[in-house]
């Protein structure tokens, strides 16, 4: 009998829905973006952790605000069911086949609890996203790390070759993490096809949002299908919700079953109305998109200009050649205000660089030509 | 490199120190409390979760809003080990002593991962705080229930006998959820000093901070001294921040480490934000824990009247005997709009009933007499 609203109804009743629209659709918001204490939060400028620098949204925001009446109840519940309807029908499943964590982080980690805890192995795409394959080595569980091919994409031919009768899951991310390199459906469907019956094939698709790849696509169909395929997704890219803590998997029902009743967290109210807030802001969504390639595009040419090789991204980031030690070129970096990704090994004179505002890629543009020259 | 900001640093760049002191100390914002949207978002009256009725606080919410300009950067580690060091002080630890989780529940549950996920048994105080026992269940593991004596408290010597080689920990709540009782330090101190060398003894005090007995005493001085014991607590009761999922352990850095490599979920920034900030607010601790002792008053005296059995509490709800199906008192409450707490069997014939504002007690008072009429 506790009464449940529905979104609309929550939207409503908290002012955010004008005249039967909710507000982000309507643009009135979306445009300009002002982060308060923006510089304060981002100095020395964040070009390291391939976060979204223009969020939360405004709707987010207010979402949020509205749902501190909730903050003091145990009613994310109800709001987590509710999400995973949202998110089913985005995917087109059914919410049993639906996850949702703390991060695509805790869907990552408690995949790798489930399928590893009693031993088993791991196959991995590398360099590519290291969280699961540390929560399975942690465990103990062997990861075989395949180095990618020299178009920076996974060499599925080799992943194919590595698996055997203990693998428990192929671990790949498409895009790519940090190569940003996304791989066709054309290649990953075949290859999902082939080996769903030999073990799980995990794909992390934190980097979905921000491909422009007409060639991609992401394996959610493959699950519906039934296969032995699972998906993971993010809201703290596009969304720019990092720092509250959602994500979501998509699987087969009994496989969600399974790692639901081993997950150990609980996602927080605020983040799940956040989350649902965030996905109508298509302006929001749209405007990061923009600015990501604006930003994109200022790298590729100080890159192409000095000549400097590089991986094309379907990402928010750019994985380029220094052609020094990437410890000596962050080192140099840092001094000059700008923080860069850590060391991708084996690339270690290569550099992973989150896009950040576009005029703060113009820093980066004079800090990395005094550091190159 | 990264910039690392002082709590107190974070609060004077907020605007939220004034003339030195944070806000919530100089008392400025501490009454009345005021929460938007009380009534829609409580209707039905909700008496069956032990939630706070008061916040989250003025201090808390304002802190959030200040925190979401973090809410797009994966920023909180460095929040979270600025928590563990102000709540290592607050319980005499290191920081090393401290895991911080999703909710106290994240906690309970990746302790019953790391314990039981190779088999093992649980010692469980009965009727108790189910969480740990369940996750260990879903596992596999066998619990053995132990029954609470007739004082309501638990049955140490039935306990102890319980365990065998088997035995991972003893799962004890104290005060104990359902029932309410504490038991003091004067047995509870030489049970666990006995038991630490057979098994972890873990003692869950999320209610702690509504104690009034003058012999309770959290166990968390015989973390300090060494002992295989374990204490957890929560920032969902005395700090209203259910929703907003922050809860910690302390226990010795071994177990803190082998947890801490097994959490699946990470805790995220407002939350860590809000749990600082409320931890400083002591005049909304004060309140929140009067007014639920003036609620507790108001349910005493209506159970003297009626002359109904009943648990003196000493924490934010109250088990007394209904004398009738708590199924059926619960959906009879229910109709007249109040939702009371579920079945704890085998206490089939009592209600765990969780304190409101007082004015809502005065409802609850109408809704019993024509209930039990």
């Amino acid at each position: 009998m506790t009464k449940t609203l529905t979104r609309r109804d929550w939207l409503r009743q908290s002012g955010l829905v004008l005249g039967g629209s909710i507000v982000a659709a309507s643009g009135a918001l979306a445009t300009p973006i002002k982060v308060k204490n923006y510089k304060k939060i981002r100095t020395p400028i964040r070009m390291m952790f391939n976060e979204n620098p223009y969020g939360p949204s405004k709707i987010a925001r207010m979402v949020m605000t509205k749902a501190f009446d909730e903050g003091s109840l145990y009613a994310h519940n109800g709001a987590l069911v509710e999400l995973k309807k949202i998110l089913a029908d985005k995917e087109g499943v059914t919410p049993d086949h639906i996850i949702i964590g703390s991060g695509s982080r805790e869907v990552l980690n408690v995949t790798a609890l489930h399928y590893l805890y009693n031993g088993g192995e791991v196959v991995a795409n590398y360099p590519g996203y290291e969280t699961l394959n540390r929560y399975a080595e942690n465990l103990g569980a062997k990861v075989h790390r395949i180095r990618v091919m020299g178009d920076m994409s996974p060499d599925l031919a080799k992943l194919e070759q590595a698996v055997n009768s203990n693998t428990k899951l192929i671990n790949i991310c498409n895009p790519n993490n940090p190569t940003g390199v996304a791989i066709g459906a054309k290649l990953l469907e075949p290859f999902c096809r082939k080996m769903e019956s030999k073990c799980l094939v995990f794909v992390d698709e934190a980097y979905n949002d921000y491909v422009m790849d007409p060639g991609y696509r992401s394996m959610n169909y493959l699950v519906k299908e039934g296969l032995n395929v699972m998906v993971t997704r993010t809201f703290s890219k596009i969304h720019a919700l990092a720092g509250i803590r959602v994500g979501y998997g998509v699987a087969k029902p009994e496989i969600i079953r399974n790692l639901e009743s081993k997950i150990t967290g609980t996602v927080n109210i605020l983040g799940l109305r956040a989350a649902m807030a965030s996905l109508d802001d298509e302006s929001f969504q749209k405007s990061s998109r923009e600015k990501n390639i604006e930003a994109k595009e200022i790298v590729y040419d100080i890159l192409n200009k000095t000549g400097r090789q590089y991986a094309k991204s379907e990402g928010n980031f750019i994985f380029f050649h220094t052609g020094k030690p990437i410890k000596e070129f962050k080192e140099n970096m840092e001094r000059k205000g700008i923080i860069v990704g850590r060391p991708f090994p084996p690339f270690d004179d290569w550099c992973r660089l989150s896009m950040a505002r576009p005029n703060e890629m113009y820093k980066f543009k004079t800090a990395f030509q005094k550091t190159m020259s």
